[in-house]
């Protein structure tokens, strides 16, 4: 049977979504959703023929429904995914699971309330294949341990509302997460510094950073943030081990001679690098939900990321290191 | 509503397009199987949960059936497809359509006599994301017109059955096809010469040999087919055109630097290399039937891909070059 | 002691070397030149500071005069060549040794009268590193025996006079030689095909052309002739061997990103691409020279690549496969 | 004529360099040798055929002597480097210049009262034909301004007398250098950090490590040293500029199919890697001698860089950020 999704925020990111389940995916089927927008909302469920809720909550409490996405914009996420913890269904929240720590922490704690676990945050680099043969080589430990990693998240343009904080809170966030998964262990040190910044950045953007992230064991992350790079969307990772180095794979693309050069396409935008990514975050939530469990990012994890970012951000404002505290994970989430 | 699917030789590959379709694309099932060993079927058929037909043709005539696989042996792709067409059914056959030519001919003409095209043959090459950049690149002429193509495809191992024909018909035959469809036209002449022998070829085999295929506009492709390269499973196509060159993309894995070298692997087999173009194949062909209609490589693709393989093996056992007579394509297949 | 080196032909490849031995290598000089146009050659001569002969073979017979290098045009070769061999001195010939084989021929049999090994032809690429380490690993068969080779010889642009058979005789003459000297043996049939023919060669030209070349164990050789393939200088050598393939390094230039595409930039002429490898074969053929030896190119391997080029033009001519008839290799070059 | 060298210094890399010069490069000549190991100096200057001077200063002060070449023990450069200058002779000298700022200083005043720049830094990487394309690009502004640099250094194996202070002041100086020269512009701080510590370093020693630069113009550098890497010698530089990145290129190497991965060979050491560095360094040394010019690194950049390093240990053994205090470049040096 399908698993029957009811989806809030029929935005962009949304639409995309709902697209993947009903046109690609295996074994669910989006059965309704509701937007805050009630007029742009109607004309999308009826695109997909699918019933328009003007109330979210009671979509999300309807018995019928049986598992619920929220990709509202940030600030509504608490409410929405609180109303799936009450109503004891799945939820699958596009990152942030929220925007302030605080808010992850009311939801880690309703959850843990609830006895189960319901919530998946969007963190979908985790189901990259490229993250995923780095994270089996530094599970099985084929090149010793990791001891430093070098990382760099570059979009070709921001646009003009991109502010100094996002590129931590907004962009850096995927590689705060990824790389915590990848390493297996919590940050103890988050720290943020400025490359020379270039003309390309409008108004008082700093463009490019780095943060600079250290682990438990020592491991030193940097990562380059770079929003207006120019040059296509490239995502970096080199994981440097006592024996060898690993380098995430390039997507795979076809190489050209021409023009005095040898050359082979970036990719313009995130939506593109990671499609893969998405369809099987999405593919293995409804498999996992279908199957009774959650087995992706937990909102603990969600959680630990809002604190990371703030660290960093407060690394930045103060332009020093700041100490990273995080809870012992609870036993719920182990 | 699910496109209901009857699968004929429930083998390896039979039932990894049953996993394929039954956990993982979108919109159809298999709902019942047949194979000539009726045990093994049976279990096969209990392990999904669907009725086992001991006899497939009752199976294709079943009104509840909507589409049918034939991943059945080679020689009986025939009997089944030409069942199906009969039946008025969609049908997607591995390759080859048919082992002879002629049997290949009378299924296009059964099917041109049905009046509609129900048949797709399992090129799946021409789902490769792969094949499809440079197609694109073909088709909007980026780099001038195609003028020669150099191509490669090699397997680590043959096992001992392995004969020096096979080669062109059971390896190359993915060329033949892809090939055709990347350039868009037919081919005139076929000639195969061999390499100096490997010493890890069995029995009689003559490996690695090379094929050449030109085309009307005078194209000149030469094709190396190894079936014994040891080193893994590996397909190079690079196209020079009149302005630049274009290569087949490698796979997106990890690079690693260790052991005094940077090091990429290369995939170990061909399921590995190309699940990608499997799943797109199929998605596209369940999309195709629930629309109506088929819009992969046909019954004429088919019949023109064995035509140019029994060419190739007469150029090998003549050793000279042969031209290849094709008829016009059928108004029906424009 | 410098060697003292006496120069024909001061045209632009002739001035290059001499800058390369006054100012580049060690031990040598060029203390005299010769050139059949007078006035230039003079000029030429002054600025070096250095004699200048107005006939080309008292120079030669000069005794004060210890080694000749001749880059006059291919029609004068065999008579300088030769009047060096009269005088007994060590001679760098830039390839051809002469245009006909019958003059080649004629060289070889007056040095083995000579009773003396004096000439070298000017077959940088053996020089190339990259050419050497692939030549180490066929030596040490670190992956087998070679099977198959696929080369590539691309220009930018022929310009109005090439003609058809020069893709042969002056371009892939370079490949003659090199590949047969990787492989330490010789051919037994030359063929060359045409590709489609690009829009950029002018006047009758057929360009791109493919030769085949079979050597004696059963290696099978094809090689791509491209002289307007628009987009630079581009050598391939990939070696098929048992166990594995090598690749001809790529020159070693900055990878750069930018405009969407990793991009790394292709030589645009000979003279830039192997500008090491000429280095490397004027300073071993000094050493050599001042030890007393030569240890390049042989007159008689200027005979063979002749004699294979010339046959290779009638398979050309003809459209059938040509079989080189080479004799025994002489006691004197083994 | 030939440029009469006198080399003070006959270990292993002044071997090198004699061997260089006396039989690859063109110009000069070994024509005398000192070293602190007199019977051992005495073998060495036998087998050059040179003669052997006990007394260095004296060797330097021979008026038959055009210029002096420095690579006796990092301690004794400050004594031999200032007897040339006061000898008024041009001088190379392997980096350091001299161990201590102080020193280094005290050459630079020597150097200034005499009048005449005479000194030259062996820091080679500038040399290298790699870095050069970078700089020129950088110059250029091809893709606008620079803004960060990633930059690793590593090593097989550091053996077991390699400390930590040295991975800054042996190994990183080069970095230091080449990375000054890239930009053209000095350096305002310097941080050093560690990597989780790999297993492979014996006793205290930090390994890996990251040093921090920034520069006046606040282009932010990281430069990672990793003296046991174990997989090779390999050194990267990637320089992101605000409409691309560029890359130092990777040497060339053939690249190789075999065992499941397309693989190509790293270096295994420096000398392997910098060859055409040193080739390129002492050419156009010994050319800028015979012109009566120095035109490398000066003395100054050998007492920026020493200057640098002690910046760099004192920001490691402190844990802090140190400001970077240098002179304005004297007049003299411009």
């Amino acid at each position: 049977m399908e698993l029957k999704i009811g989806l809030v925020g029929t935005g962009a990111i949304g639409r995309t979504h709902i697209e993947r389940i009903n046109h690609k995916l295996h074994g669910a089927r989006v059965v309704a959703c509701s937007d805050v927008n009630a007029e742009f909302g109607k004309s999308v469920a009826e695109t997909i023929g699918c019933p328009f809720y003007e109330d979210a909550e009671l979509m999300i409490a309807d018995p019928s429904i049986e598992a619920i996405i929220v990709t509202a914009a940030d600030p509504y996420h608490e409410r929405f995914v609180m109303a799936a913890i009450q109503a004891g269904k799945f939820v699958f929240v596009e990152k942030p699971l929220a925007p302030e720590a605080e808010a992850c922490k009311r939801l880690v704690e309703a959850e843990i309330a609830g006895g189960k676990k319901l919530v998946q945050v969007g963190f979908m680099r985790r189901y990259d294949p490229g993250y995923r043969q780095i994270k089996k080589m530094i599970v099985d430990k084929t090149y010793g341990e990791p001891l430093l990693l070098h990382c760099a998240h570059r979009n070709a343009s921001s646009g003009d509302g991109w502010t100094t904080p996002m590129s931590v809170e907004n962009s850096m966030i995927h590689e705060i997460d990824v790389l915590r998964w990848l390493l297996g262990e919590d940050y103890v040190t988050a720290e943020v510094a400025f490359g020379k910044r270039t003309r390309n950045a409008s108004g008082d953007l700093q463009d490019p950073q780095v943060m600079i992230l250290t682990t438990k064991s020592g491991v030193r992350i940097d990562v380059e943030s770079f929003v207006n790079c120019r040059y296509g969307y490239d995502i970096k990772c080199e994981v440097v081990c006592e024996e060898g180095t690993i380098n995430l794979p390039e997507p795979a693309n076809a190489m050209i001679r021409a023009t005095a050069s040898r050359i082979t396409p970036i990719c313009s935008d995130w939506s593109q690098r990671f499609v893969e990514a998405y369809n099987i975050e999405f593919q293995e939530w409804i498999n996992a939900c279908k199957a009774g469990r959650v087995d992706g990012p937990t909102a603990w994890d969600g959680y630990v990321g809002q604190v990371t970012a703030k660290a960093a951000s407060k690394a930045r404002d103060t332009g020093s290191v700041v100490h990273i505290e995080v809870e012992e994970i609870p036993e719920f989430y182990k």
